[in-house]
């Protein structure tokens, strides 16, 4: 399977190139096979860039469309209940599960909004953060639109365990007939410790509907001294691939600015040990990063962050990642529904759909997150022209939306001046 | 001046690589030099493909700012008034000018959206489509922001000529004193010939005020027979580099998928001969794409469709293209003022601000564009870090905005009860 073509055009292309024969590049739709005449750079990456030579002809092109999902309530959406950080979606006995960061408070998280804020205000009931005194709680539904609440999944445990003040952002590993959620797990309030420094735990059971025994034990460790991930591992991401569990995390690298880029980390038990992988950190941007198996390879979907935020990438190995599309309004935390995620399949096939959230809502009052549905069509088995447009009309009033700032306003007004 | 680090580090990394040794990634900001160990494919792309190691210190990353312009009067947004198509801003005297189409007939265009419908409706005074029965407008401003329509720069010839139909989407140049429009000449209606047909033709002043005195001829001939730009040449978009003029130009090179792309002809006088480069295309995405003198090089927002939509690019030689930066939210159409466009410079300094239109506003029976002002940080004389987070919180609303069609729920229904 050459889901990318350069291989081979790369080795065809070399003796075809002549540089005295001019031509011009053909009319009509744009060829499948790479034309015999030299081409610019742009037109060279037309067919060796990517894995077809139109966005509409391109497997890893998507739109995404969005639609609220029903079944959850938010308390008037006051900011003391909030749903985030949505797992991938699984279908079991013909019933979908998520699994979501949960939070129900006496109040809204106070002083939370940024990266880098304090816990000033937090106490063992008031939460710094809208991922603080959270637990896992899961939904299921029938249509992937209406959802029912069932309970909780991972509480929090007794003080001093990892995961007594919060247990959040989990994701679902099915792995020989068991159900693991990976998730953080805080002794700390979040945004002490000048981060948001979390071990990883899992815990495991034999049924979607738990009840999940916890492992008690860090699956992944921090990096040691110095290293990218030293501090921040966060959003364990489980897949099953080459017959292990590929465990993806999301590390932050301090400094100003700031990045943030994607890991890896092998296991061949769901508690570990995980080794992490030497080329580390393998996607260079990203958040929240979804990943899945795709042909014989794995996809990511790149949302937030950084150089290539707003792309689909692809790696024939899974630690080797290259753009695959550029697109745009991607969901936010996305957790897809995929079938084959955890089938050890070397012929993956792909998304339709998933939940993702909405997060800073109401702030500054009444800050929390809610979850809703997108679509799309990452998948070999549909074919939806409608999600492959890349000419998307928005109104003026989103374009609006993002107004100067005054301090903004203000150089522009010395700029006409100046000059 | 070497702005993209690939060529240096390239030759440094052969010798560093090892693989025996396994480091982990440091910590912090990232390095702007490699670090000497194995990187994945991810990370490399941060040292070779891109101008900075962050989005923050990349000087042609930006997002986009946009705000309303005052002054210009649309009669109430029925659809008799649109003002479309900026060409760049330039500065006169002290004052901004730019010149766009301008269309005012007694009713809107019938039949106008999308690409390939036909001319029905369209007569003499009732237009085929928002471009139809236009004229090429100016208008000036002191500030940028609130500008007075000046009156007509290139008004209709006489039937038969080239632009008795219509004359659209405008761009200047200035070239040894004397200012140039080049524009769409239309003799038939346009959307007959199964497409919108037009040659590029020309005009010239003395003063930016005009009177503009048509050059009466073709500057930019369609391609042969066969050649990817034989039906369309749209967008003129001239600039001063290497000593010659370097016209841009949109083709579209029809079939299905459909495909634009950009083209790019040379000449040392502004009524021709132009040479066509013979890479072109040049840039295999986009649709009213802006470029400017950046470095020794030349820069494009490349806004709408294609593979490399919502990107940033940069050529070294104004004819092979790269992909320097990944946004969002571009301006439609963007006319920046670029105070080197015309300067010969080999050292293009950047572009902070310009008009855009936002279009097909009011339809179906009020089609209309109209203008409005961008801002952005694509300067290397500015650093205003607003302009530089990737990270664009939106408005859930807009997500919902782009919610399924009727077709792809009742895919999605099928989809859930089939599985």
């Amino acid at each position: 399977m050459i889901p990318f073509k350069y291989s081979l055009i790369f080795l065809l292309s070399l003796p075809l190139l002549d540089a005295g024969v001019v031509k011009e590049f053909p009319y009509g739709t744009l060829p499948s096979e790479r034309p015999n005449m030299e081409l610019s750079k742009s037109m060279e990456r037309v067919y060796e860039d990517y894995p077809a030579v139109h966005p509409e002809l391109n497997e890893l092109f998507s739109r995404f469309k969005y639609t609220p999902i029903t079944g959850l309530d938010y308390n008037n959406y006051d900011g003391t209940i909030s749903r985030r950080d949505s797992s991938k979606v699984i279908k079991v006995d013909g019933k979908y599960y998520v699994y979501y960061t949960r939070r129900k408070t006496e109040v809204p998280p106070k002083g939370n909004h940024g990266p880098n804020r304090g816990t000033e205000g937090a106490t063992d009931t008031i939460p710094s953060r809208d991922w603080d005194l959270a637990e896992i709680w899961y939904a299921t539904s029938e249509d992937g639109f209406t959802w029912t609440e069932q309970g909780v999944a991972v509480p929090r445990p007794e003080k001093p365990n990892a995961g007594w003040r919060s247990v959040s952002t989990p994701d679902i590993l099915i792995w020989e007939g068991k159900y693991y959620i990976y998730y953080q797990a805080y002794y700390d309030i979040p945004g002490s410790r000048g981060g948001d420094f979390c071990p990883v735990s899992a815990s495991v059971s034999d049924s979607p509907d738990g009840p999940f025994m916890p492992s008690n034990q860090i699956v992944l460790e921090n990096g040691s001294e110095g290293a990218w991930d030293q501090f921040v591992i966060h959003d364990p991401y489980p897949l099953v691939y080459n017959g292990k569990i590929y465990l993806y995390y999301k590390g932050e690298m301090g400094g100003s600015p700031h990045s943030r880029a994607q890991g890896l980390a092998i296991a061949e038990h769901p508690f570990g040990p995980f080794k992490k992988h030497p080329l580390n950190p393998v996607i260079n941007s990203g958040h929240e990063t979804a990943l899945f198996p795709f042909r014989g390879g794995i996809a990511a979907i790149v949302s937030r962050h950084g150089h290539e935020h707003n792309t689909i990438q692809w790696s024939p190995d899974g630690a080797n990642f290259e753009i695959a599309a550029i697109t745009s309004l991607l969901p936010i935390a996305p957790g897809a529904f995929i079938p084959d995620a955890f089938t050890n399949t070397d012929d993956g096939r792909g998304i339709t759909w998933g939940l993702c959230h909405f997060r800073n809502q109401g702030l500054p009052d009444h800050n929390h997150s809610f979850l809703a549905r997108f679509d799309c069509d990452l998948s070999l088995d549909i074919h939806d022209i409608e999600m492959k447009e890349t000419d998307i009309f928005n109104h003026p009033e989103i374009y609006f939306q993002f107004g100067l700032s005054e301090k903004q306003k203000e150089r522009i007004k010395g700029t006409h001046k100046s000059k």
